[in-house]
């Protein structure tokens, strides 16, 4: 391919994580990014230095897996994100019984895309973050061997047996996923159109309301 | 959340990575497997048993990035899948020099939004494939730290210097992802339409077309 197909005709996707243009800042994610899913982001607590990165994501919903209290509250209620906190002890020693009401409780919030997109983390993106994600795989049914790839993955050489063998033994048989595709479809609009004006996006909700009366009925029937 | 609200609302947004009720099959994905950003994954090298979960996943394209044969001819066919091979030798001793050309060529690819849902992948997913990830982070302008931290994720202790080497080098001033919004939604439709038959495909593709004509030209001047 020749350079000169190189366009700018997707600076809308490209401004998701960060394009902009020679001479913009670096964009610095959390440590132990990642994404899980479509909507679902994972990381290690966000630091002053994350927010620019995280604001680009469009966050709808932040899953903080801690008890102590959030320190970015502020950037929270500027943006207008839902904080859904469950507060999970983190220390190994002595050996802390990991809830599994709570972490029943978080996966529903991000079992429901009405929350993306949403970003979970605890402190290091590796305990409390991987077994709510291992959890969330073993809802999709993925092999046990593949989950823990994964944990491992984030956890490196602080994997913990504990969690692994939590995440096994999690029953996710009466959960799943909830929502309608639309309303989906609706924050990925937002996501991808960057850098609109408030009078832009008042349009383009409006746009998007024409769409879900015209097409949303006959879809979420034949889908 | 009483577990009453547990609804099956969302199956053709679970369908996307597996959920198929009780009792059916296990989801086995490739190891290392990984979602880099909206609409590109990433693994290592598919077997026979990751196949059906990478239908799943509706693939669009595949980059390939081996000079070998490749082995899931008869997959990429019969899912009308593009294939785009960018022949790249593994091997570490003698260390053979990776080729920028190429890696560009490869990136392009995978910057082109009409290409997705896409698939990276070589043999293992750590090194080829870290290395082709790493080039696409420095054109979202990730810090070469934040990119190198998951560079060393997923390559783990088989990370290597000369790849990361050649991350911090490559020039990606004049790379930037190309493609329109509406052909991303239009392929992010039919992922999450899991399970239709022709004639309703059909129909949705109308649709779509129908949603295109009515805001493709307002949305993508706004954006």
């Amino acid at each position: 391919m020749p350079s000169s197909d190189v366009s700018s005709d997707g600076s809308e996707l490209a401004a998701l994580l960060g394009d902009g243009g020679k001479g913009s800042p670096k964009v610095i994610p959390p440590p132990n990014f990642g994404m899980v899913d479509w909507g679902i982001y994972r990381s290690s607590y966000p630091t002053a230095e994350n927010l620019p990165f995280l604001k680009k994501l469009r966050l709808r919903s932040i899953v903080y897996l801690c008890p102590e209290p959030y320190l970015n509250h502020e950037f929270v209620a500027e943006n207008k994100i839902k904080l859904f906190q469950f507060g999970i002890e983190g220390k190994c020693e002595p050996a802390v019984e990991i809830p599994e009401g709570v972490i029943r409780d978080a996966l529903r919030v991000v079992l429901d895309v009405e929350n993306y997109p949403l970003l979970i983390h605890c402190n290091r993106g590796k305990h409390r973050t991987g077994v709510l994600v291992g959890c969330y795989r073993k809802v999709h049914k993925w092999s046990l061997a593949s989950i823990l790839d994964e944990y491992d993955r984030y956890a490196g050489a602080k994997a913990r047996l504990r969690d692994k063998q939590f995440v096994e033994a999690f029953d996710a048989s009466r959960m799943q996923r909830k929502g309608q595709i639309w309303k989906a479809i609706s924050w990925w609009l937002r996501a991808f159109c960057d850098g609109q004006t408030l009078q832009e996006l008042k349009s383009l909700d409006s746009r998007e309301r024409e769409i879900e009366r015209a097409h949303g009925h006959n879809c979420r029937n034949s889908c």
